[in-house]
């Protein structure tokens, strides 16, 4: 843009041309459009890719592709068979089954913040947090999954209090009646992400109830976000943890 | 039945004759009808005036019909006017604006049993905490209030966990989320009779929530009634009580 | 507490006198998590198993693990591949296709209270109320199933007018219209524990028709469970049951 | 159009203008819309009024103009001030608060035909039988209503057996769990016309529960208008009632 | 009955020992219950299996039990692994898999009643069509299915309005939007039972909608029933029809 | 923009500054957002104000504003009060009871095109009817209604037959089960803008019934709007009728 | 029509007897059936397929017959068994796996119309999108699929405003929040037809979610159609781009 | 414990030692209440009262006890009347009819942090961003609220680009379409607080669209809160603004 005007200014673009070019620009090139770049230089990848409703061979061109420029992919809602395809392009590729994730990490051994701490309803809801925790070791956080703390045994819950309280922000995972956002806000002075999961059934409705109650919660501090999404979960808590404060990373994290 | 047997026995009614009359018998009387007056016998009052949906005048006579053979009279989901009504009726008649009920107790001194707890999530459930509370005081059991323990402030509730033990049975009433009951019932090795309310808004749904929240408790030990049903709850609670051992009655209680 | 330890501190109080005081202070490792163990003491097997949405390794090894310290467990929602791979560590297990149930019982000839009737309205709500029958078995009460007595064929439920009325606490297992906790609530002065089936096609909406109807019975007394929850039903009238009565048991049941 | 072929006949009409003449005639002429009429003769009244969604002067203004045709009009689903600015156009109009109905009458002692007969489940399920009743009285049936007969009473509804069995077409009328439809179809061999009401709260849905339950009916032979549409079921029991034998009609009755 | 009163009147039998028999009588020996057998007397079969969620082993002995006492049975929503283990044990049935319909007909030569018609409003309809047809079929009523009129093409409906209006009740069947029984009630003057089916995709809900149409049909004398439910539309039009007339069915329909 | 360069071509304005200014403004310079302008432009007023949840004050200086700009001004959902508030400002405004409409048209005899016809079931669907009339007026178009020609009566829509073909683009407004927009497609080649109405009670779930029936059209060119938006069908409408022909306006539209 | 008028005419038929003639004449012979035709011709081929719920079978038999009167069929929701079937009577067939289309065009050289533009939020969006330009395509539009330009990096979709702002009229598609249409119904002035698609999970509720969106859409111009139904979308927007403007079809189109 | 309690009898131990290991020590008398305090410390007030479903002088009572303890206090979904019989008590509150709040501010001159930004999608949005700004000013954030900035004119929202890039945490209310979330969260790095309201009409549902719409963000960085739970929202909000940097507190903030 400064080079455009710049040209206009020397006269070597005459103002009609000049009004041209600016037209056809990319938005992008306005300023605003800085977001998406910015977004990609901290989150640590580009993008990432929801497998859900596309061919094999789809998620394995955009994931060899993806790799080329990056060396950490996330692959979201994938089944075996997306993995195997796109394994095929990327050697290096991992896969969860309990998560349904495909990823790539070259480099495992980064620094990883600390401060999201991940709980878990239930051993069922497990595949939900993993996702979680997952998608937070490739934004650069460490989370442990502090589970089988449902809210029918609070005492076991309770038992948990301190390292609940040291967290900066939390993602709290449950299905069925979904309570357990609401007792762990009560607990603590951070926000917590609420994960309502598919875990349960009849009146579940395959995690409808756990997100209505969830977002009735009697806590203050609750955010909700879509049914397993572990996912989205962790972006956000990603986004508040890094916020909350650098000096939490270990030294040497960002350096080299 | 007998005297009519009686009669063909002693050829007084011919068999044809029996025949015919054994057929316009109500069914009442043919053994399994008892128990609508052994139902009325147990609970002191022969029947429950749901209020809502008649007319005053349809509500007053009634009642007044009622009150002519029964000291024990109640009329649920009424509306002042009912009340009004009513009163013209039966003199020493009562209403309760919050739990909308009228009744008629002219035994105030006769002997409760202890045995059930009621316990309320917030200030605002407490309308249908009382509409169970008058139920079962009708029914003859006192049973005290505990309120203001909602899951975001669970140490609240810990707080009455010996009272909440010392229960044979529990009514536990909560909205928004409806979590209450599972950690009441996670606490206690009592039945837990929960009942969802309309506090609430927004994805609260009037009580919905609350509602699929109580079904899918992870407690084991709950059976939920429908949405701001005090009066339902109590009367289970005061059928599971009364056969949970007559000796938590005070003595005299059917005496006079 | 201050008091407490300044006692210990002058010798006035020993050491375990002082803790013997503080269990009875609430909560955790004061006491109140013997709420935990005093239901595993009463049901007879420390925890339940809900197989849904755990790999048949994680159910195998949990199940093993139970079947170390108790002689009674219990696995619901259960796929055959989950017995399979459990059955594989705990050779004497037993399963039930139709009520999708592991379970263990190593002393099948104790002896069982009388008192729970469960009702099954048609030939397929039988899977439910066997899960009830078995879980009910498990926790020591032994429940006889009248079935195929649907509200179409009211004359077929009169049948069993005497059955019914004999029962401290009754579990109505029903789809489609989810009507005969209703008409057997009428019939009987003791609770009904209710539970919705999927049983049904196009409006049925998998039991939500069932389960809405049954939370607005008009008759007193219902309780209700989420859609095919024969086991929730089958605890909660254990409870009951347990509770209205140590007579019903036969001699010798707790004894040894 | 017979008219308008003798003129083709007769040479007074070319071929062409008879085809253009034919497309530019209603299409109620070419003999399918007689159906309309026939409708209207046979039920007494050539047309009812929705009122709600109308103001009172269109409402009165529909009235009028039918009163002037007919002896017999009804208006449903009218509030007091549609009857209101309807009375002062024609006199002789009636208004049924509970009903919420407007009507005409202007040969109240014409004779009726019998074989219709209502249940109503509840005291409140009363404005739907009434506008049931209201409709088959206009439409020349004379229908009892059997009311007070819930399924949680259901010796009530037996006392009645006799009755329900001599119909030749049922209206049954519920509201709450709408269980009472296929109790009554369980005993009788004629066809019942379900109506689901509004009463009940909470889990109700304002009849949608009734409504849900008489879909899933297990009983036989049950076909389900729209909640509170007392005058849709009156409307289809009574074709099928007049089918069902002009026998049963007094002797009289379609003569003048 | 008769004869225990005999046995009292001549003294055979003490009043008490009446007393105790009467009791236990089975409560379809005291006239209503009459209804059931009476139903089967006039729909010539004496119970219809639901086979969904029964196993092809209980269907098969269900059936073949049936098959013993009766030259008509009829099974619903049975899946092809039902008849063959039915037809193990019953070697003339047939099976129809668009219908998904198991039946047996000893008689099929034996005359049928006309009166009822079928129309269905697309091609995907028909198997809900068809379960109409022969469930009408071993009724003994003789249906035709009209098919292929959907109402966006409704000069293809009225094609067939001579059809329609010599009918005495018709059956209407329609998926989607299912606005083809308001279209077909507004052409006769005869009942309409209307079928929603499952037909459509997307914000059809696999039926639901269709469902919700027909019970706000503008048009008089519709009833409506379950989502996909042929079976319960026949049973409900042969009750209609089987009362229009006896003079409708051929000569010597019940001859035998 | 044009003048910005020029000023840089110029030198009057240094390359920094230029790129300041640019940055700072609004982004309907930069060529996409003259799309806002263009559509005011073309519809004839700038901005439509939705009254519902608005003040009574704010909504008359919102429109008191845009009356300084335009002869044209809508108002949608508004109440009497929003009306009386506005008019105190302009005092020319005109208020639509049943259309719940505020509008100002300083110039009412300005030439309008053909081409948009209206379909309104029932007299109850009128004032949705109105409020696209309204709309189109303000929009330039002159858009008959025609009404009562529910699916019921299937031939009184067919009479209007010739008019509904020479639309260019319907209108067509339906409550209760919302067949209209499918037959009427039926019988046209034009595009169909289907408004579901409010129109009717119980299971019509306040236009929701009418909404998925309509959704589900079996027949091709229908689009739907939300419940009861009446303004949004006539703005597509007025849309699809401006690009289907400038030769429809009258000579001299757009002269002054 | 003529002929028989001009026999009536001629005395070859008598009054009577044309009378007879004309009430048997199929509808369609009387003016306002040509529409059907009408459609055929303009659209190009004479019916579509629907083949969900139909077998392989039908389906072939379907397409053969259209096959042999037009150049161009189509079939929807076909599986590839349905091809296969259909492949075997006509063999220059063509499938489409995600789009789920069959369809044959044995003119694929005939010259298209511009004006249409298909915009798709994701690549998972993509078989709804390809649905709409395969029945664009066949109805003589070549319409360009703009995709991967969802709400969350709204700059990608500015990248295209010249594109969207050139359409006559543009088909969006989209799952999840479906916001799209919003967008780019705020970015033209042309009508949008906005097709909500299943992409999502959880709380997306199978398109659900999407389709309230577009429904309530704050932008004006928006049209919505049924969940993933591309072909709608393409029908309404092939009629109204027809409308638009002959001048848009490349010379020579409709020549041959 | 024991240990513990051994130590203070053997002197090793002072009793005030004994007391902080023991308010270490988890639950309730031993410190885990503190958090409680804790939040109350850090928000400024200890509690938030809920005032619907309360009464006038409940709310009064409520309020004023707080009063007495704290300069700040603050009462959500507040009616006219509770404010007026607060008032009584407390005679410097305020109250805000459009977001329904009641407060009261004793130090409004205290400092404020900047980072929270609140934008709201129209006018009639602005109560629920009202509540928001409120809440987040007596939690000690000063909010600039970006208002009238719908996706539905995407410029006018990307014109503060600067300003939503600027921000620490964005809340965001939207109705209806409820889109506006995730496109904010796709121009900036911040996380998103979506509050959806219940602006809206039809198939909005009350605000059921736009939390649906919201959960199903394809954006990452997004979570929900309850429809129009402006309170909730700016809550979590400032837990996340505190955490994220102390920064940017003005000095002097917590000085005195």
């Amino acid at each position: 843009m400064q080079e455009l005007l710049q040209r206009v200014a020397d006269g070597a673009l005459s103002v009609d041309e000049a009004l041209t070019s600016l037209r056809s620009l990319p938005f992008e090139d306005l300023g605003f459009a800085k977001v998406d770049h910015h977004r990609a230089v901290r989150t640590g990848f580009s993008e990432v890719v929801y497998c859900e409703g596309k061919t094999p061979q789809q998620v394995a061109e955009i994931i060899a592709s993806l790799a080329e420029h990056s060396g950490r992919v996330l692959g979201t809602r994938a089944a075996r068979d997306h993995y195997e395809a796109a394994q095929q392009r990327v050697s290096d590729l991992h896969y969860d089954d309990s998560a349904r994730a495909i990823w790539l990490d070259r480099d495992p051994d980064r620094a990883r913040a600390d401060g999201v701490v991940i709980v878990a309803a239930g051993t069922s809801d497990l595949p939900v947090a993993r996702e979680a925790e997952l998608t937070l070791d490739l934004l650069g956080c460490r989370a442990p999954i502090i589970s089988d703390v449902g809210v029918a045994g609070v005492h076991r819950l309770l038992h948990h209090v301190k390292a609940l309280q040291s967290a900066t922000v939390l993602v709290v995972v449950a299905g069925m009646e979904g309570a357990l956002p609401s007792v762990v806000a009560g607990l603590v002075a951070a926000p917590v992400i609420a994960v309502p999961t598919s875990v349960g059934y009849g009146a579940s409705f395959h995690g409808v109830t756990a997100l209505l109650a969830m977002l009735n919660s009697c806590a203050t501090g609750v955010g909700v976000v879509n049914i397993d999404n572990g996912y989205g979960a962790a972006c956000l808590a990603a986004m508040i943890n890094r916020r909350a404060g650098q000096d939490r990373t270990p030294a040497g994290d960002h350096a080299p």
